[in-house]
Order: C-alpha cells, then structure tokens, then sequence
C-alpha cells in the first residue's frame, strides 16, 4: 500500500524533536504516510551520534528519519520563528520534546503556535509531563523505564544475582511514549475532522514514566489491596506458567510458552508426563504458578536432553507456542520476515546504496507499505520545503543561508 | 476530561478478543472515551485467571477490563453469529486477536462482517500476523519478544552470567502489539471519516513479532552493512555514555543517564573529576561508548560512598537525570503520579470499594481523564447492549440466557 491509500495520507505534522521519544512518534506517522517535517538543528539530531557509522554517517538514522523531510535551522534565530510560525499555518499537528517550558521560551508556546493555526493539535513529550513537582527534572528513557517500575521487574529473582539490573534492550520508555503520541494525536484528529466531529484543537501530554507504567498490569491493584509488591521473575512469568526460557543440550536456551490448560497438556504429552494433566496442583494457571519452580525443573530436565533445533522441531510439531533466542541474523535470515516485508532493502543513497530495514508495522492492507525514502542528510528538504509550502523565493532562501539561519 | 470532549467519544469498537493484546488495544481506546463492546466467553476472558485474586476476582482485571462493556456468550452457537453481525452494524471497528482463521471458521471472516457493515475497520492481532509460511503457527507474547530480538538484547552482556536471559517484566510483546493496533485502528478510521477522506474500509495486520523488531533501532541496517550482531549490554545502553545503575553504599543501584554533551560535563564536575571534560577519549558520545567501561568504573567509585537518597539528592541538585529503581510500593507514594492523576482510586463494587489504578495515558487537556467504570464482571453489559444497541426484549433476552446462548 503506498501514496494515496496510506491511512495518513493528507496529514501533515511538524516534528520539533530530537533523540528518540517524538522523532520515533513521527517515524510511526510518516511510516503511514503523513507528511512529516522535521526541524533539525544545523548540527543535526544528536541521535545522529549514536550507533555504528559508516564515514561517520549513522545507520540507525537511515531507519529513524526515513519517510520524513529535514528542514534544518537555527530555532534562536527570530527569522527561523517566523519561519516555523508560517510552516505551523500548514500543519495539521505538532510534537515536540523539549524541556516543558522551553518551546515558551523560543517564542514557540501553544498560544503563539494556535494564533497561526487555532485547530493545532499538541502532543508534547516529557519524562514527567507538562505539570506537577517533578516537571521541571530532566528525564531520559532510562529514568522513565525505573520509575514506570520497568527495570525492577526486568531481573533475576531477588536473591539470584548481585548484577545490576539490566535494561531492556533498547531505549523501550522513548519507544512507549512515541507509541502514546502517535496514538493520542491520530484519535485527537479523528475527532476534529471526522463528520460530527467537534474541530477542536486538542494538547496531548506524554510522559516516559507514564507510559511505562501504564503497561504494569496487575501490579498497582495487586499493591493497593493487598499490600504485594511485585518482584522480577527472570525468565518466567509472575502470572502464568509453565513459560521461560529452557536450556538445552548445546548450551542455549529455547523459549517455551505453554500457559494455557490445552497447551499445557500437549506440553506434557510431548515430555512423557502425560500422568501430570488434571493432577490438582498443576491444573488452573493459579495453580501451576504456584508450583512454577517444579514444573520449570521438569520442563528443563527434559529440554536438556535435545539441542535447540531439534526442540524447535518437536514443539512446532505439537503446536506449541516455542522459539529461539533470535539475534539480529536470524531476523534478517528469517522466511516469515522476509515474505512479510518486514525486513527489506531500502535504496539509501546515503550509503551508496540499499540498507536493510524493518518494514512499516502495523500492515496495512494486503501489501507491505513501501519506504519512500531512508533517513534523510541534515536539511536535504530545506529548499523544498520552504519553497513548496511557504512560497519563498530562491534569493530569500540564499540569503537566510549565507546568514546562518539554516542550511 | 470526560464524556464528549474525550478524543475518542462517539466511537464504537467491538472486541472479539482475549488475554492481553487486543483487550489492551480496546483499552487504550476505552480510556479515550470510546464505547467498546467486549465479546467475552460464558467462561470469561482466560486472564481473569491471571494474577492475584481476591475471591475468585482477579484484580489485574479491574484494569484490563475498564471502561469496557462486557457481554458473554457462545460464540459457537449459531444465534450467537447472528447477534455478532447485528451487532457489527452498530460498529466502527473490530479488534481481534485469535489464530489466523479461526474466526472464518466461525462463519465470522472479514467479508461477512463487511456484509454487514461495508466501512467496517478490522484490526486481526497474531503471533507472526495473518499471512506467510508461519502464520498458523500458535505465538505468545514472550515467543514475539524473542523472534523480535528483545530477549537476546535484554541480558547481561555476553560471558558475564549463565542464567537465562530475563524476560521484559511485563508482556511487553502483547502490550506492543496492542498500541500499534489502536494507532493503526485510528489511523483508518482518521482516513474513512475525515472531510475529504476516502470512506474505505480497510484491515490492520499486526503480528506481535513485528511490533517488536519495528523497536530494534539500528540492529538491521547494522546488521545488514556491518555484519554487527549487536549484544546485550546489561545495565547500560550500547548506543549511548554514560548511562547505566551504579551502585550506592547501601546495597541498592541508582539509575543515572548523563549521555549529553552538558551532561556529562556536569557530572564529572560532580564527582569531583572535571579534569576529565574536554579529554578526547570523552569527547562525543561515540568516544564515550568506546571507553563507557572506564567511565563506569569511574562514576561507581564515586557513588558507592553515598547513600541512595544522597545520591538522589546530589544529582537532582546538579539537574542530572537519576532515579532510584521504583517498585510498586514507590510507584503508589510518588508525588508527581498522584499530582497527575496517574496512580488514582477507582470506585469497583466488585472489591467492595476502591482500588488502585494507573491514569488514562496519553493525558489530553488540562486534567485527567476520569475512569468511567473498573473491569466489569462477566456479561455485566448483555442486557443493556442487546437492549440498548438491538433493540431487544427483554424476553428474547431470557430465551437465550435459558438456552446458555448468553449469560
């Protein structure tokens, strides 16, 4: 599915962001087909430092900016607010992550931004959100993800290990919270410009930690009233079993979910157990939990004996829900992925030609998405954009260059 | 904000589904004001087995299930087909999450509900998602975390323990999987609905597997020019320094994220080592990543002679980002989340009282979302829905309840 049958086509949004949070918001967007223009400071986004480069050019950019245009400029520049001022007018929303107050600061508050467009819709992106005591603390990803409760929980049992607790793997509070705004912007558009609809403007305030914690399940009603405070379960789950990750005879591991009662029979079967099925303590997902520790060992006693594909094998046989521990080889060699556009090369002229990417998620339509074009150089869309949108001359536009305010 | 200015009031979502990812997708978009209509099993929804209970009532329920209408019945008995139909007509939008097929099995497949409602957006959640030589194979949460190259990354770095690597806390696969369903949702309904839209119908195809790897960063186009497999990191980030848990004098970790340029400066003036601003081998974050051992060490030595809360203290005070690593009982006694209505009492009759819950994330406007009602008890909502939405009487209503149709 491309150009005019994307779900976003026709929206245009104004990213005034950096890092990961709103640049991966507006990924999300653009990836279905908004027109995203990102303002990039002249030294670029400093995410562009991050991650293996090539002539020091990053890779990850290739993914996080693809699908957007890049208008670099200098935002203390007065002439540069009249610009983003006039771009707003075009806009149907803006994202930003900034420090809560600091777009205020520039000249570029919600009040001064809706005088040009007064249907504007907001989200802003924060570690604690737009009020409250804590506002004003700086926050990265990683403090949102510990005060969400994330990292607690992302451990060995208490008493396992002394290691530090390790973080999820990638930068998943930034993620969640990008994920938060996309979604709160997309449903605050809906309703202005549905029919019926009411064609309010609307401001959608984002915090890492918030995000974090709203996927916490049971732990905040299991702590209100019973005083239970949750603790990390390693490779299980605190509220479902059997499910981990096993060992097996060529020292991996193999992921083994089989939480449910016909699951858990089939399971059972296929290790030569079958006189466990409807024995009491092992019958009701309550009652496996609490007897986790014994059915893990059994489960384990039995993997030990096969290396990973053979397991792999048995279990796909028997239908039961199991997997390796994938490396980014086995995503990129994976037939699933491939036959779903899900891991593709895309024409990167950046890099003198194709990088792999993940595909657009979620799929719309009976075809992958095509990428329109890799994360783009600092300011490769300047020209374009304030002559396609704003009208500007080629003299106007030179001129504001030689002076420094963009490029 | 409440009722009609919520983003999402006026529209209607019906739920074919169960355990976490769609119910969390329906969640998302119950809490911004959407009527969803939760089809749910004579038996209830399996997670309502999940968790800690109190007589037999699950309290991670109370969240999951908010907000919703819950209607129970047998979806494989012939009438009940029918009351799904007519109620699609009512609807703007399924969600569904059972294996690839199931539900044309059940005479219920995408061009029979479109039958009814030609518009009609479907959102179909799976473990490797609706198409492709794996799609029928059975998937949970923890199996997409794996095969999206979560599990491999969330670990100790390599050599450093024999434990299994640990899962995410949460189901973070589902919870995924389930936000990129009600953005897609509401991106299609965005494009049918607005002024100068297209009115199309169209099917979102999320795969729990893919909602992952679309996190992964610059692990693919790594991959793909380098031959880089990227490897767990532990505490630290692999992109990014410095930014880890280091240890304090009483036993625990505190969380410090100092990967600016500023912010680095700033916490070596802190811990005493300004001599070390501006030395090439820290200058720039990829220089940092390259010599982040050292740093580490550098930065633990400091802080293993203070307590957490002195830590705390000293980097707020130095506007670093920090945190302690939250657990419930910290989470429920944050100043900021109750000032934000983001850990609040929510009245549930079905705990004689209140119970603790997590806000409506993303806040849109200038005070918290209300929660309308807490998970309601199986079939709370049969009545009023066949009633209210059918136009049924009260006696047809009996004859299926007698008949175990309904409950």
């Amino acid at each position: 599915m491309i150009g005019d049958s994307s779900p976003l086509h026709g929206l245009r949004v104004l990213e005034i962001g950096h890092f990961v949070a709103a640049p991966f918001a507006t990924r999300l967007m653009a990836d279905l087909g908004a027109d995203v223009i990102k303002i990039e400071p002249l030294t670029g986004d400093p995410v562009r430092q991050w991650g293996d480069q090539i002539d020091g050019k990053s890779l990850w950019w290739s993914l996080h900016g693809r699908n957007k245009r890049s208008v670099a400029c200098n935002l203390k520049d007065p002439r540069v607010r009249d610009l983003i001022l006039r771009l707003v007018r075009e806009c149907d929303a803006v994202v930003e992550n900034f420090r809560p107050g600091q777009l205020v600061k520039l000249g570029l508050g919600p009040d001064v931004l809706r005088r040009e467009r007064p249907d504007l819709i907001i989200a802003h992106i924060s570690g604690y959100g737009q009020t409250g005591p804590y506002r004003d603390r700086a926050a990265f990803g990683v403090i949102g993800e510990a005060i969400g409760g994330l990292r607690h929980l992302t451990d060995q049992p208490p008493g396992v290990s002394d290691l530090p607790p390790v973080r999820v793997g990638v930068s998943i509070g930034d993620s969640l919270a990008g994920l938060y705004a996309a979604f709160g912007l997309v449903s605050a558009l809906w309703q202005r410009d549905r029919s019926g609809g009411d064609g309010r403007p609307r401001t959608i305030d984002i915090a890492l930690t918030e995000s974090v914690l709203s996927l916490m399940e049971g732990m905040l009603p299991e702590y209100g009233k019973l005083g239970k405070i949750r603790q990390p379960t390693g490779g299980g789950i605190a509220t479902a079993a059997p499910t981990n990750a096993y060992p097996s005879a060529d020292g991996g591991f193999v992921l083994i979910a089989a939480n449910s009662e016909p699951l858990f029979a089939k399971l059972m079967h296929l290790i030569g157990r079958a006189d466990l099925v409807g024995v009491p303590r092992f019958t009701g997902n309550q009652k496996r939990v609490e007897h986790s520790g014994e059915l893990d060992q059994l489960i384990a006693n039995w993997s030990r004996q096969h290396d990973r594909e053979t397991l792999i094998g048995l279990l796909n046989e028997a239908d039961i829900p199991s997997s390796l521990v994938y490396t980014a080889a086995d995503i990129a060699a994976d037939p699933q992925y491939r036959d779903r556009g899900m891991v593709i090369d895309v024409h990167d002229e950046q890099f003198d030609g194709s990088i792999l990417h993940p595909g657009v998620v979620p799929r719309c339509g009976a075809e992958p998405a095509a990428i329109r074009w890799a994360g783009p150089a600092i300011g490769a869309h300047t020209d374009e954009v304030l002559q396609g949108l704003l009208a500007m001359s080629g003299e106007e536009i030179s001129e504001l260059r030689v002076q420094g305010a963009i490029s």
